[in-house]
């Protein structure tokens, strides 16, 4: 696709500094664009590359001070116009043909909605039920009864276990995995596990996106909730009978443990870990490889490990680096200390001779 | 199902205190349960939540003390209990017929058991051997001479590569990878990396399950060993040449280095790393999070990084939390040492000039 | 294969010390070796092992000094020399006959090189191409207008997203995932997180190895990009954007935090986690489960969370492994202090009631 300066800005409410004409037909960052390109200014992290770019536009702050040897297209907010810029321009994922595959297999009494695509080397088995305009990638695998909601997008591979419960407009990427069975087990008196049966389900609500190689259990009874507009990464593990809040965002390679409750519009980092039956209260945040071992309350911004508040954990880091210099510190004083006492210690037993002054 | 407090508390030796008349229909936690659903006591954490349950029946210890609005049923392990009872109320996972289906593709010389299910769209090659009553399910992979024992079940999109042996009852969920290569290389002159061939194998016990979307690598040579009866949480790793002992059990996101032995009856918690070529005795455990660097003794409680005594590593911690204060100590003593010196030098600066006390 | 110690010897440029006609068979570690296999010493932790060893031929450093039971084969790498001789001794992967499978699935428009293998199951959308020699197994999705180059091997269940590009000689083990969308959203004025459209791709060098699980995201715009000859073990995340220098080693389970810059010949190992927009110099190396958070300087050696230079990270743990002792010295030196400050104190109130020495 091919617009204009002036086109791209009028279509997102900006106003343009510079010459409008120019079109564009791709977008890049800073450093990489060249001509033909869009380029955008969010993290002031990257002031420094706007005079030096070979960008044909950049988007900016309304209040962006700075030399850029191109127009620059200025906005309230560059990150989210970026965004609606680089939809009107760039190829969304292409979107297969509606139909049934061939060499996909359906239950008999499989429930298919309008418009769907279900792919090449699918498993739909008994009861599955799938909404309007859903996407059913090549070799997905939907468990007995699992029901998909309208204008869903599965990536191939992706398997849900029996009974799991998908909302509306849900995308999961590739190879992820629905409602695998729970981690439960109690030793017999010989310290054999022995299998505590997973025969909860899980649930998703709508506008969800899963990640790539996720992994969410099934509850051991009940469910294993996803809320809404729920955000997860790639190769996130979401343990049984966990409960996610609406709106919270979760990046890769975070660990969930049993049992535990995330909020609302909760944000954890990456490689966080959470141990179960902890609740994270609505809007709290973890940094990235924090281990979150106890409730975390509402608002709260933790890290480290084991976590605490934010400020506290970055004071403790700090001390922490300096900890050889408070060693030094400390054999410092105690010498000196013992220089006091040694002399003192002489001045007693100068008395002690008559020896004083 | 449905079955009476009584009929349950029969199967599962226990003794009812109340009416054990009501049916029971389904299993929850105690603040999720309704009427008609059992629920159980075995965290203490949760004994407030007794009084105030809706639950029709609570499985709890036999000298647990408090008060319930409904029947108890009493138990010696309410874990187990509640498993059991879970067992007789809940669908099981729905098992496929016997029978190869049709899009499946198997070599001409695959040895299949009998009541044998294999899945649509699931590939066995040459020299495959997959025992009675073991269901592979849709789009699983066999590698060559890949030897599945009995009654085991693979859920959908298993792979396995050749020369992989799995045991009796294994359990092995979504997405698993079992026997890819080892991460093995030497730098050549010019620092770009060559291949160590990874020619050994992978060889699993009997009773062991394993979670979705774990990888456990073939050996370099020899084999990679895991135990019978241990459990692998998901997106776990376990490298070439591990060696993990029997009913040794590891949670999500743990990663195993190469060539590191793991004892009998060892629990990993989540997210641990293991270093390569250690070992770990039977009995031993890591708490969440922790990299254990090297040997740990039969029997310890190791934790943080690196991984040390539990209780040592908690009295660090908590010395650790306290570190700003510590310093601020430090401080407060070198000013009062200071003191005392400036006092002293003062002193003797005055005896110097005649002017002492 | 079976071949005599002196023609490994000869194949290896080696010298035998001992009887060289003794016929090896296999290979194995030193203390698992038997009769009829050959072993190797390159970690000098397993020297103790050699004269236990029950091996047939042990392969050692030209200068090693010790005793062995059997002859020894003696080289200047002797992990390299043992590579060689596995390669020589032990079977490779089993590789598929040419040629496209009935049940794969191949657009209308597909480009297939020669001595291509396509297995079961395999899905190729419009426009893909791939090189002369290549084999993708079964259970491959490969998008649109995904290019994959000559003598690769994509073992099974490995999907790629549109515009995927990878070299030649690229290995990728099961259940990869490459180009899926990267994780960027912006909030909404209601914190609902609205998508940033992930329309970049990924760019797969030559010689590249990535293991099993492992997900590798498209860019933001633009492409991530795997540099030649690197190598990624199982379950790493790259996140969008992400570039990787060549022959640069990734140990499994890290992640790489969007838009971040690895160099050339970079090691990271197990569970590190890079944090995004960073900059990893040219050879640096970061410890099992550190936390990259800022730029690492070409050559630095980090460790730690937050990770730092390595000599300091382990000067920082020792430390903080003696922190209770540290704050017992502390205690002690405010005791004596104390007993100072009272003896002065008390001298100071003799003087004021003329009771002075």
């Amino acid at each position: 696709m091919k617009l204009t300066i002036d086109q791209i800005a009028e279509a997102i409410e900006a106003t343009v500094e510079g010459d409008g004409s120019a079109v564009i037909e791709g977008l890049s960052g800073l450093q990489e664009a060249g001509p033909g390109e869009l380029s955008f200014l969010a993290n002031p992290r990257y002031a420094s590359a706007v005079a030096g770019t070979k960008a044909s536009a950049v988007i900016v702050a309304r209040d962006w001070q700075g030399v850029c040897p191109c127009p620059l297209i200025r906005v309230d907010e560059p990150d989210k116009a970026f965004a609606q810029a680089a939809g009107m321009l760039l190829p969304a994922p292409p979107r297969p043909a509606p139909g049934i595959h061939p060499t996909a297999v359906l239950a008999g009494d499989v429930e298919i909605g309008d418009e769907v695509s279900i792919g090449p080397c699918c498993v739909l088995e008994a009861g599955v039920e799938v909404g309007d305009g859903t996407v059913v990638s090549a070799g997905c695998y939907l468990g007995q009864e699992t029901i998909v909601g309208n204008e869903c997008r599965l990536y191939p591979n992706v398997s849900t276990r029996e009974r799991t419960r998908i909302g509306n407009r849900v995308v999961i990427h590739n190879g992820s995995v629905i409602g695998s069975d729970g981690f439960g087990y109690f030793p017999d008196e010989k310290g054999r596990w022995q299998k505590i049966p997973q025969v909860g389900t899980v649930e998703i609500g709508d506008d969800v996106e899963i990640g790539a190689n996720v992994t969410v259990d099934r509850a051991r009874f009940g469910k294993t909730v996803i809320g809404d507009g729920v955000k997860i990464d790639n190769l996130v593990q979401v343990a049984h009978n966990v409960c996610i809040g609406e709106h919270t965002a979760i990046a890769a390679q975070t660990g969930i443990s049993g049992s535990t409750t995330v909020g609302r519009h909760v944000r954890l980092a990456g490689q966080v870990g959470v141990a179960g039956h902890v609740d994270i209260g609505d809007g709290a945040v973890a940094g990235a490889q924090a281990g979150v071992t106890k409730n975390v309350p509402a608002g709260m911004f933790v890290s480290g490990y084991p976590a605490v508040n934010h400020k506290k954990a970055g004071r403790i880091r700090a001390h922490l680096m300096r900890l050889p210099q408070l060693k030094k510190k400390v054999n410092e004083l105690s010498r000196r200390l013992s220089d006091i006492e040694q002399a003192r210690d002489a001045g007693q037993a100068d008395q002690k001779t008559g020896n004083g002054s």
